[in-house]
């Protein structure tokens, strides 16, 4: 069954991100609503889109300071015109002399877990923001919140050096990701800002200028009240994805991005169809639904302008590199014959933005 | 603890991918040696390397045809000097005026699993290549062998258009990739390979102007015998990867591609060391070891020339976009110290050379 019914995107004709631009801005002006009643810095992580025109509708709604998760990334965007980046990953000094161009060019920071490096920089550098690193339990990278003598000597080396200037203490709660209610949520931006409090009182007066940096989406976006930090840097709330919906992040209707891909194969026996968006368009990145099925994406029908849900509940399957294999009700299969295109929501919003980055996009 | 060691890598300051040239001719080498002993055509996939530099090392052993996995990858490929490629998935009829551009430009052939679709190519093509898709068992795309009566009326949509010339039967045995012993291997081929011809004798003198096209990487490794098809299509072999290695496809010599990243967090009391390789360079790809555990990549010392094993089994156990984090041995904690360099070599090979293809490189 081959493509006759009139379509929307004659222009689309490979797989192509759509970034939907009224809920980008909805999603936009909900946090930032939300940062300036409570004096809170809003410093997105630009990791999520990694779009210029994104970044442009930031800068149009007053974003000035921009979190991005490597120094090849700060360059990017340097050169699309910001000048207050943070680089939110332990500072890889194999580059310490585009670190040193990035901080003459811009108003840099970056961060630091470990006294060593901080002599590194101390040392080759003129003038740069630096972020101590705390772990506040998820376990990735870091000082652990308890090291207290460690994070000691870090802030002591930073400011023996004239060239390094201490911004505060930035974490990341990536088991924020694993709390699916409310309460376990609290309780984690709790304990984070707690222990971050505590550190910053074993300073005295030198504490009460340092700056505290929290930075993830469930936390930004339910959290009621952020106002014990001083800034935060949630990324993938311009967009959100499957996967913050199935925790209740957001909405379903908050999904701002959505793959359109061609339908390339129709197989009515199976109730199937075949797409061209594989894992190098999506990426590999599953959900697990409560029955054990690992799924994909989650097909949508486009219309101009955005897209529905389908009919009942629907998924991509299975993935290779090219190929997607979406399994629909009886019903729906009518409405995507070869030829037409069907859209996809991704389930991590910013894997499927990287991916995708030098292939084509569409806003809408 | 931060990096005083000498380094054999001063070049290499972010994320790079080393392709092991010694390594990609041994195995371009071994396949070329069994194909032309046995008479049969290599027409090497390129969706795994998607490298111009490969290319010409394939050229330049003599591969004429080619294999991608989109329009878009031919389009890649026509523009690198190649002239006669198939595109090994079922065709996007919405990119018709670039299917006709690329036909006029080189030696074309693209896939069908539906007659409906022959009708669009053979009323606005000039002159292209067909074959038929067939789903020896997969179940992702392809014409069902047992539907004969189904791939009779492709065959004579085909041949009713003087445009549309049809170049045989092709198959991709997916399943052939869950087959970890020889005999389930061996099983798999002969039951495509038959299925494959049973067909072709359907069509009696016509049958026999039909080709067979089969391709996976287990199956051109390890089948001794591949005369019953006309042409081979593997890709990955090209690099194998952990993947093929754990199923016992290729030896961890064969493993012709790592990723080297810089080491950025050091933590000795979890043996642990955090390296900037995260999903947007590894891809999401995961492996199941024995006791269930999910890893993203097996760390290697890097060497002039190469890299060698650890002293004992170690993994990159934890991703996240930007980060991944290492779980080593206690006594090679002192060879990795912050600023250092580790390899890391890829879980599948095709996805890392896919999400790298606009990163760093080097040829080793």
């Amino acid at each position: 069954m081959v493509l006759s019914i009139p379509d929307h995107f004659p222009e689309i004709t490979g797989p192509t991100l759509m970034i939907h631009r009224q809920k980008v801005d909805e999603n936009l002006q909900k946090i930032l609503a939300k940062t300036r009643a409570q004096q809170v810095d809003f410093r997105p992580h630009m990791k999520t889109h990694q779009h210029p025109l994104v970044g442009e509708w930031m800068k149009a709604a007053g974003v000035r300071k921009i979190t991005v998760s490597s120094l090849e990334m700060a360059r990017q965007h340097a050169l699309w015109g910001w000048t207050d980046i943070t680089v939110a990953i332990p500072v890889n000094i194999r580059m310490i002399q585009e670190i040193k161009s990035l901080s003459l060019e811009t108003n840099l920071a970056i961060l630091v877990d470990h006294p060593d490096v901080v002599h590194i920089l101390g040392q080759e550098l003129i003038h740069v923001g630096i972020w101590i690193e705390l772990d506040t339990g998820s376990g990735r990278t870091g000082i652990p919140g308890h090291e207290i003598e460690k994070i000691k000597t870090v802030l002591k080396t930073i400011d023996a050096y004239p060239s390094l200037s201490c911004r505060g203490f930035l974490w990341h709660d990536g088991h924020q990701y694993g709390n699916h209610d409310q309460e376990s949520l609290e309780t984690t931006w709790h304990q984070s800002v707690q222990m971050a409090n505590k550190i910053r009182k074993e300073f005295g007066e030198r504490g009460l200028t340092l700056a505290l940096s929290a930075g993830d989406t469930p936390s930004a976006s339910r959290i009621e009240n952020i106002s014990q930090v001083d800034e935060i840097r949630p990324g993938n709330l311009i967009y959100y994805d499957l996967m913050q919906w199935q925790t209740g992040v957001c909405d379903f209707d908050q999904i701002a991005l959505c793959l359109a891909a061609p339908v390339i194969g129709f197989y009515p026996d199976r109730c199937e169809i075949a797409v061209q968006a594989g894992a190098v368009h999506l990426s590999k990145e599953a959900l697990q639904l409560p029955d054990g099925q690992s799924i994909y994406g989650v097909p949508v029908r486009l219309k101009p302008g955005g897209w529905d849900p389908l009919s009942k509940p629907a998924y991509v399957d299975r993935i290779s590199q090219e190929h997607g294999l979406i399994r629909l009700p009886k019903e729906e299969m009518k409405n995507f014959p070869i030829g037409s295109l069907i859209g996809i929501l991704p389930i991590h919003s910013c894997l499927t933005a990287d991916i995708m980055k030098h292939q084509p996009h569409l806003v809408i």
